[in-house]
């Protein structure tokens, strides 16, 4: 099935918008779960199992692995959730950027060896820089459209002499040159409710991956009112530490669960308005 | 020793402009190097090995190991330079650009984890998500200004309306603001030669790093024309392919050595003009 197909069934079963991002900082882990080389698989394999039902997607950001040498920890819960989850999206949050046979590498990385279903890729280094994983064609790629950090606006939002922001271009290439060849979705921060608005007038019906709630002061009702397709999805609506770190007791689990059960309601509630 | 000291000093006691990239591909190894697990480790610090005394700076590419599972092969390899090559500055390709504590996790893998001197990263998220490489004071940053590939120029020469391109908007900001905070250098490549002259203009005698030449046809002469300093340094020009895979047989050690040596000449010679 192909990466929308799945994202759209994904949607369906859940009856959620939510995506779990998966940042485990050991440091802010519960005394129960311990900082030992297990404690990064263990706690996430546990907020995986207490979210899995409520959620369209997971996304391991790969940093927070890489910094500990924890790939094969990021191996073995993605191929926990694969199996487990199955009717759950994996998006890999790598931010990938590269050229030619470098970005071929990524690809695998992303799609082979963490049998991701989608990947975020950065569009600095031009469309040829994306081929390869638009060369993926049961794979979906959410390409940095409009960040949800302060700074984004240094270089997204530049205007061109035609007087298009630089968001505004890529998200106009992805409507229509990439969407042709890929699986294409976008991400959009939370906290630029109308560069989020115009995102969408733009992209028609793409998907869009969207951080920046909670922690980061994204308001989930704007997201759904700005970005939402007609049918009420279209959106991947990421929360990471609002979810993970909702306790730092033994209830964590329990925790993490009324958290996300939360936002989608919020998110539903939103779109049902 | 603060990066910008240390490139200085490899520049002197190697008498060189070049970087080996080490951008292993098992399915290139010559026979006598086999495929197996430790294969590109072996492949590396031989190449590592036979090249160290004409370098100034190694840069492995992370992606090749990733997409292999290698990252201990490349911790290894990361030591092993430090200490055999202690005098080649170590320059980690990872092109990261993402946000707050991911970025603070990438910034940890590569200067860390791996140990180097210097790191590569993507601008297209702002100059807060560069601020965790750029608080590693001893350390350098790279930033991706206008890449070697023909993609390059979809947003990297886009015109702003006062008619900066934004590769001149990067390099701009690298000499004024982040320079003062941080041993900064740009990536800039050998296939775009007037791109080269405009951001050596623009950014006095910082560091740029340029990948292109050999296989992705740029000319070595052209970017020590357009590229250097006044003293005939401020480049690090990386050559992958054309020193790893210089020969396929058993003599691919020698066969590297005397690639690099062919092209330090001929950095050397145009720069003696």
């Amino acid at each position: 099935m192909a990466f929308t197909e799945r994202l759209r069934a994904a949607w369906t079963t859940s009856s959620s918008l939510v995506c779990v991002g998966l940042d485990p900082d050991p440091s802010r882990f519960p005394t129960a779960v311990g900082r030992d080389a297990g404690a990064i698989e263990a706690f996430c394999r546990t907020i995986v199992d207490a979210t899995g039902d409520l959620v369209c997607a997971f996304k391991p950001q790969i940093a927070y692995f890489a910094a500990h040498g924890a790939e094969s920890a990021l191996e073995r819960i993605c191929e926990h959730i694969r199996r487990n989850h199955p009717q759950v999206v994996l998006i890999l949050d790598a931010k990938r950027g590269d050229i030619g046979d470098t970005a071929e590498m990524y690809a695998r990385e992303a799609f082979d060896r963490y049998g991701a279903d989608a990947v975020t890729v950065n569009p600095w280094l031009g469309t040829d820089s994306l081929e390869p994983f638009f060369a993926r064609r049961d794979r979906g790629v959410f390409v940095l459209c409009r960040t949800s950090n302060h700074g984004s606006a240094e270089l997204q939002a530049v205007r061109d002499a035609s007087g298009d922001a630089l968001y505004e271009t890529v998200a106009r290439r992805a409507a229509t040159d990439w969407a042709k060849r890929a699986s294409v979705g976008l991400v959009v921060g939370a906290t630029q409710p109308d560069e989020l608005r115009r995102v969408r007038e733009i992209v028609g019906d793409l998907p869009l991956l969207v951080p920046g709630v909670g922690a980061q002061g994204g308001s989930a009702a704007e997201v759904v009112r700005h970005g939402a397709t007609r049918d009420g999805t279209g959106l991947v609506v990421n929360s990471s530490r609002a979810v993970l770190y909702a306790s730092s007791g033994d209830d964590y689990a329990n925790a993490a669960r009324r958290a996300v059960l939360e936002l989608r309601e919020e998110l539903n509630a939103a779109s049902r308005r």
